[in-house]
């Protein structure tokens, strides 16, 4: 086998994975997003934020990915959201077997809403599905406005993009109408917004969105 | 093969084709640094204002790595930096012999001093040897202060480490002493310059290092 070939086979075995897991949430009709962006855009903080927000409402817990380390698992539960965190070790995304193995150390699950909080990188997490009803992409306003147009995969498939730590705006020459225009130009029906965790600037919205999608999943799933 | 055995076959034809690299940047006495960062740490900036500085000392020139599109070489090629943009398709990180192949193409070698900027991805270029001298790893201020931990083969590997954005400081919780302990940690002797491209902060320290080790390759391989 060749490299195009062997990529090929690893790919179709985790879409095969993500087909139980995706099976598998619909059952307990968990809501599940897959949070993809670069190190530092903001991820962590935002799931602390979005946890603090939908406590009273909604049962929620992560799995989160990360090279080394149990830092951010260790601030989300800090965050009162039950977190399990997977150490890939050398590899720079999470795929569907490593889910699927993470999940029997969730004693949290089910849930109403699964965050899935990949390893920080824009390229390899595009390829895998998870079993997630959608992505998420974030990108930091601090990052610069060429981004969605150098890394296309993730930002075409995302359902969402969260433009995050709009509050540093003032300090930056950021074109955020340029960075929005790119990101509709790589997927039509993707639902953009502005956040600001420190403070509070388009959470309402992403908290809103959530529970529209999750009260969708519950309608579809027949599961309460 | 598993996974793993695939992984180390590729790790080694890589380290072959960088050995052969090596020796072609020792024949011609060039300096070459590969530039690693997340996504939008500001390598491209860099490079910008590192060219004008030191336009009228040495030749420069840039290979420049991206999933897709050209941006980062038209702008160094603006700034005056000759560069030849190599556009990896779906891979996270530049391989060896994608600057072999690269370099085909760059009428503009040999020169004193060979930019490589890589990907944007902390992960698997840290992997990939492409016959550079050494690592320079970008960390940004707005990226937080848990990224060497997080991320720790590449802040182990690289010579010199760049806190970039430092001019961003004032608006965010960022603690420079603890990620600079946590590098540290990784690299005993490891080099760590605060830079901000923008108000010119380390810019003369980083310029003055690049002189020193271009200096040194000249006295090591005796081509001048």
């Amino acid at each position: 086998m060749n490299r195009a070939e062997i990529r090929k086979r690893i790919l179709a075995e985790n879409d095969e994975c993500a087909d139980r897991l995706r099976s598998q949430f619909e059952d307990v009709g968990s809501l599940v997003l897959d949070l993809v962006s670069s190190p530092g855009a903001g991820k962590t903080t935002l799931l602390e934020e979005t946890a603090s927000r939908l406590a009273a409402e909604l049962d929620m817990g992560a799995i989160v990915g990360d090279i080394a380390t149990e830092m951010d698992a260790e601030r989300l539960r800090h965050a009162n959201l039950p977190a399990h965190q997977i150490i890939t070790g050398g590899a720079c995304h999470l795929d569907a077997r490593m889910i699927e193995e993470g999940m029997k150390h969730c004693a949290f699950l089910p849930v109403d809403l699964l965050f899935v909080e990949n390893v920080g990188n824009l390229v390899c997490p595009a390829s895998y599905a998870l079993g997630e009803d959608f992505k998420v992409v974030l990108l930091s306003v601090t990052e610069g406005e060429d981004k969605p147009f150098k890394y296309p995969a993730i930002f075409s498939k995302a359902k969402v993009a969260l433009i995050t730590k709009v509050d540093l705006m003032p300090q930056l020459s950021f074109d955020l109408e340029r960075v929005e225009e790119q990101i509709r130009t790589l997927s039509q029906d993707v639902r953009i917004i502005r956040v600001s965790a420190w403070t509070g600037e388009g959470m309402e919205e992403w908290c809103q969105l959530l529970r529209q999608e999750r009260m969708k999943k519950k309608l579809a799933t027949g599961v309460h």
